[in-house]
């Protein structure tokens, strides 16, 4: 696979000493989410969002994003998935409409946040498509210790360029079950939940969550979205991001490290000792 | 001033060892910017962006992000702003009537990125208020070493919480004038610009913007709408970046560290040895 690099010649400035030397940078290009469906008799096509991503993975993307947005609820409500570039249409099944009424009604016109284009405050709580049952999953501490390395393992992109967010899914024996990276935080999560989805995967209340970076209050919500109950991230959680996580009984840890974590919320899951 | 940030119970484990400790966390919640205009006689009231962000600093946030989402050009068309719990009305001068039209025709409805609401690949681009004469700004390497050194210091909530991203402007003489930190980085940069505009300082071609980490086609974007010339991230560039800064002729520097960084474009502004 090509990595989704960019080749430039850089200055190095170094104790006052220059060079000129080779560097690769992360790729960083706008995805245009196209949809389609029946109506009518016809077809509809309308964007639905412009992101900031790296190339690679776009059909992902635009299922994940559709899905922890909560556009779709199953991948059988996609019929078909075309990628072209830097733009990507999704078809929907026959039969099945969008409800996207509600958030065009009050529509934002322009912003440059995570949860913009939803109607108010209120409107921006998405809403689980599943509500796992509850669980008895318990990880041992022992196995988070572990994580973040094999996260820096896998991270192709991030190694050669030094740019990019990673989220992961890992399996409770450890493994690696999947890995995506991207500029845009919310891409790396959206893109491991769409291979979930297209996978028929979801929900996943037997995997966890990592993530390279610090935990805001959308990512937990696109967890919970995808029925993930453990989230583990390197950075920190912001207040909101915790507030969520314990409203939806979902453990989330902090700042983790070789050999040692915070937890933020759902400690019973985490067996110490 | 009262810091954002939440006090919260958690468990820290380390190594096997589990206590419950005291912890603060960022405050992290979702600001609503509202517009109002005269038109027509009477008053009319939009509401514009919900953006998560760290509270403080609302009324900068919400003239930076209409500034550099280029729907004022000039403090003048602002009369008024008032900030409410978590939203913040802005009522525009009399007379001035915001061109929201081509954004309104095919917005977009849902998003989880960083440009959406607006119409297209090509809208993604905002146009700078201020065109910049040529500059004959140059700064010694010397100076841009002390920098992230100086924002640590002055980074108050990420000290407490390790969660908050910084945004700076610090003059050639290595004085940071203004600091702001938010859960995200473009409320940051946002509050800076928009204290900026509010002190009737732009456009900015004097001073360094620091920024605490990576730096994404966006942040370089608001950048150049304030007319500055040079950033210096603690962070990786994307390639996006890059090509934005040095298609404007603004130096982008990346990787700021105690006595090293790389200049990814206008390395002519930096001076060595």
């Amino acid at each position: 696979m090509q990595l989704p690099v960019a080749h430039i010649k850089i200055k190095k400035i170094n104790a006052g000493e220059q060079t000129e030397v080779d560097d690769e940078l992360a790729v960083e290009e706008p995805l245009e989410i196209q949809l389609s469906w029946q109506q009518a008799g016809g077809y509809v096509q309308k964007n639905i969002s412009v992101t900031m991503r790296t190339p690679g993975h776009d059909a992902e993307l635009a299922a994940g994003f559709l899905f922890t947005e909560g556009i779709v609820q199953h991948i059988d409500q996609i019929q078909h998935i075309q990628p072209h570039q830097n733009s990507v249409l999704v078809t929907l099944a026959p039969g099945f409409v969008p409800q996207l009424q509600q958030a065009e009604r009050n529509f934002y016109t322009t912003s440059s946040c995570g949860v913009c284009g939803k109607t108010g405050i209120d409107a921006i709580k998405t809403v689980p498509a599943h509500t796992p049952p509850p669980d008895a999953l318990v990880v041992p501490a022992g196995l988070f210790y572990g994580l973040q390395q094999a996260l820096q393992q896998n991270q192709v992109v991030f190694t050669s360029t030094g740019g990019l967010h990673a989220a992961a899914l890992f399996d409770v024996s450890g493994q690696c079950s999947l890995l995506r990276e991207d500029v845009g935080r919310h891409n790396a999560v959206d893109k491991v939940i769409g291979a979930a989805l297209q996978n028929r995967q979801l929900p996943l209340p037997q995997h966890i969550l990592l993530l390279s970076g610090r935990a805001g209050f959308e990512l937990i919500q696109k967890a919970v979205m995808a029925g993930i109950r453990v989230i583990a991230a390197v950075g920190a959680p912001s207040s909101l991001a915790v507030e969520l996580a314990t409203e939806h009984g979902v453990t989330l840890i902090g700042f983790l490290r070789k050999d040692r974590f915070n937890v933020y919320s759902g400690a019973e899951r985490v067996k110490v000792g």
